[in-house]
């Protein structure tokens, strides 16, 4: 096609090529998705139905990216692992962190009725993206401890809090920690010495102490807390028997495993190594993710990329 | 609230900060936007409930962040040109390249039945960014010039394209020329005729020429096209006179100016001088997105930035 | 020739091509040169001998490298400004400044004898670099400016500092300022006053005052200090009549002009619009790195770029 | 000290930190060097004493950098490897390019005299460089055996050009290959076939050919060929006894083993793995530089850093 004499400004286009053979990590997170938890009703501290959302939309992406090797999210965050040498796009940074961003974005979006339903979306909501480079499996696996050791801390300190308030019958509308100290200091006395308290405790607290607190005070068992709501949701391929001929089929499916043990690692070291097909024999329950992608065939959603 | 032990892995996200005082320019387009349009019956060579989509997802952008200057649109892509004192994010790029580009992709998917309410959106679609920088002025200009003067190459191109092809009535589901090489190859021999002649009159021939075809043998004035197709969307901040008081709101209008005058910068010269409010007075049609403005102080979507 | 199967290993060196049409600084800096001026006796606070000798490193520079448009140097730094089109190997930053610094290391290092013939230089210095963009003419001149304001506010402060130190019999020894203060409290009442004196005088104090306690107490006038001291040099392109015929040959020059003045700018507006050739007629004094081009042509230093 | 209002201008200067965790390479290249070796009568192919000269000038950076791990250089070439935590100017890149290459060009400056005694050194040399990362062992390793494999490739095609030319009478001053080709044109038929018969040989021919004409016509076995020439030259620390009583010294050794076998890096598998002291003990012979080393420790050169 004919080519303008502006062609020139294409220059200015610079080379953002990412390092190779190392770990390229894209993470998501919420954009002000405080306010969007309460202006569309997100159940606190813990909305099952948008950790679900979040969890489809994640698969959404990993479908789409053959290259992706893990997801991980929690919360209004998410994290994927391309692998190491991933050459998709050339590994040019923009183009593959806002594919990524942007196909999460739409699925969160557009998979919304089929987790929420009831609550319609009010707005569009947007998420900000972020691109990493861990050069060796060790610093990866760190990254990862990171991000589910920052559930747990974050899972125990909210569900403590939130314990305090609502059995302080302090409304559940009454939303952040942050307002409640100033809203509060006029007159409401009780609550704010239940929340003082709830300060109190928690600052500095250790876990075990958050542990204690719940169970004495409020007879919560924290380890009776769901698997998803203290870990997180990875994503990754495993095999599954799809019927009685043992006939396996390779799906991405989402678990809460532990991935601060030691053991997550030497289990699926080969995760890092076998390029061709990874072995891993998936025994766990049937989740939404799994059944979409087994009856999903002939379903109207193209694995498209 | 507690740290992990993990969390030096934090160190390897380096620093991405943008040089100071240039213009930041967000380009996104669509990713497999031919499959896309096919996928969605999309008219051709132009869908214009399609454009005002794109537009409308723009301006749910412009709205959000009122650091950004300008936008233009054509066909499936779209950029957004910052102020060049722009501190947003502290000019991070990652994070100023990921929000456009996720607010834009939820707002594409979140008004696409306001627009193409008669057609299902099939999937969640996407779009890649990339993040430029230019120096000065004139080199912007330019910049803007080389996308206005792409949607004039392409849209002469293809509207001369698809005049050959559907007055030689070819059925329109034989959607794209490569596809026609290829499949026409087995007996069409008229419509390979006619494509041959097309695609032999198109590669090379100047704008003249194409204008010629489209007069002589199909009876089209290019001229009377739409501006929308022609020349693309631009949006930028006008004021406005809302009621006989003279009382004036600034609001983001949707124009299809000329850009490659020169007359056209000279009368805008001050959108890159003054930093208060820009004088500009708006004096065109009430478009929808004018309208959505001035009606919409008390609607859903907030201006939430 | 034969290539190894180890080649691969070259796809690691990234790409850093510098954004287009902006101005190319790199700035040099002496490393550990307070130890290295101690080591070297140079003079306190300005030695000539030491400032002739960067210069004529500086000077070295510039001759090899026709996109220079400026160097600009004090005490033990040194900044080099290409021209804004300047497309010098593509533009890449490392090998820009990586032939910058070591071509300046060297010539300081093989040019010593020439300025410092008695002291013999007894180890390798050292010069780190760093490279700044500057997208237009205000920023840059506001870089220059600053640069020169350096020289200023530093040579008053150490003018005034060693002026008080060497009236007050502090041996020329006893270098740093730091050290002293540490130093001399162990006894040295006499000089501690002195030292303590100056030390309060000069922390806060404005130019105006620092030139009072010069011009009052030590019958000192600053203003009959040397330019060089002053100002440090800027070196630029200049035509010179080389004989009577009224013949012109284009040099480096070596000026002290006052560039916080911005008539300096006005005068030499010329600078950063003409690419031709400059029209600058020079008429000041002959200094040895003139002379050097008017009589080197013949010389064993090869113009080598 | 006081600032002025220019220096906002710093904003500008934009971090360069390096991804921490990866093996840091700066590699120098002489610039310009066939010309500067002409200018200087290095012998062909290969000048000893020239290589000492980029040996003890590597040497000197090693001496400086306790951070190094390793420097190895060939030709005009030398590669420095950072070791894989250094923190050293928390690892920013122009920093850590120019400290290195301004140190190796002073030295190789300053150090002239001391091994090219006879041949005055008559303007200033320079060297380029760059920064590259390897994110593990395997990528540094191979990058090490692709510059050793690079010595060989070379050093066997000019030890046999240059045997072949000299054989074959022509005279040293006919300096390059392409000139040969080029000026031989002109009546030369004898030396032109033996040029001819050298290209064609040269070209596409494997080592072991060349190993081959090598012998058969010329009587040269290459194997006899000094290390340094073959190999060239590896920098690292090692231990060495000084004297009866075992006491051990740490010494930067010379040597030109052979890294292209995997032999060498099991035997120095705990370089790149202990963090502490390094164990390896020295045995080779007692070179100039492990001799400065010893008896320098009152030399006028410092150890810097």
């Amino acid at each position: 096609m004919a080519k303008s004499s502006f062609e020139y400004v294409k220059k200015f286009e610079l080379d953002d090529t990412l390092l190779p053979n190392t770990w390229i990590v894209v993470r998501l997170d919420g954009k002000c998705f405080h306010k969007f938890a309460d202006d569309h009703n997100f159940k606190k501290p813990n909305d099952l139905r948008a950790l679900k959302l979040m969890n489809y939309a994640a698969f959404s992406v990993m479908r789409d990216f053959s290259d992706l090797l893990m997801g991980f999210g929690q919360s209004d965050e998410y994290s994927f692992v391309f692998k190491k040498d991933c050459n998709l796009y050339k590994r040019r940074a923009a183009k593959l962190l806002t594919t990524i961003t942007s196909k999460f974005s739409t699925s969160y979006t557009y998979y919304w009725n089929k987790f929420l339903g009831d609550q319609q979306l009010l707005y569009p909501p947007s998420f900000d993206g972020r691109i990493v480079l861990y050069p060796n499996e060790d610093t990866l696996i760190d990254y990862m401890k990171w991000r589910q050791a920052d559930v747990h801390i974050n899972n125990l300190y909210n569900t403590t809090f939130w314990t305090l308030v609502q059995e302080g019958k302090l409304s559940p509308t009454q939303a952040s920690f942050n307002c409640y100290v100033i809203t509060l200091n006029k007159g409401h006395s009780f609550n704010f010495y239940i929340l003082f308290q709830a300060e109190k405790r928690l600052c500095g607290t250790v876990s075990a102490d958050k542990n204690e607190i719940l169970f004495k005070e409020f007879n919560i068992n924290y380890n009776n807390e769901l698997e998803i709501f203290k870990r997180g949701t990875l994503l990754f391929r495993k095999n599954i028997n799809i019927d009685e001929s043992n006939k396996c089929s390779t799906v991405i499916v989402d678990v809460h495993d532990d991935m601060l043990k030691d053991s997550f690692w030497k289990d699926h070291k080969d995760l890092f190594t076998i390029k061709s097909k990874q072995h891993f024999i998936y025994n766990g329950p049937m989740t939404e993710i799994i059944s979409a992608q087994l009856h999903g065939r002939k379903s109207v959603i193209p694995e498209t990329t």
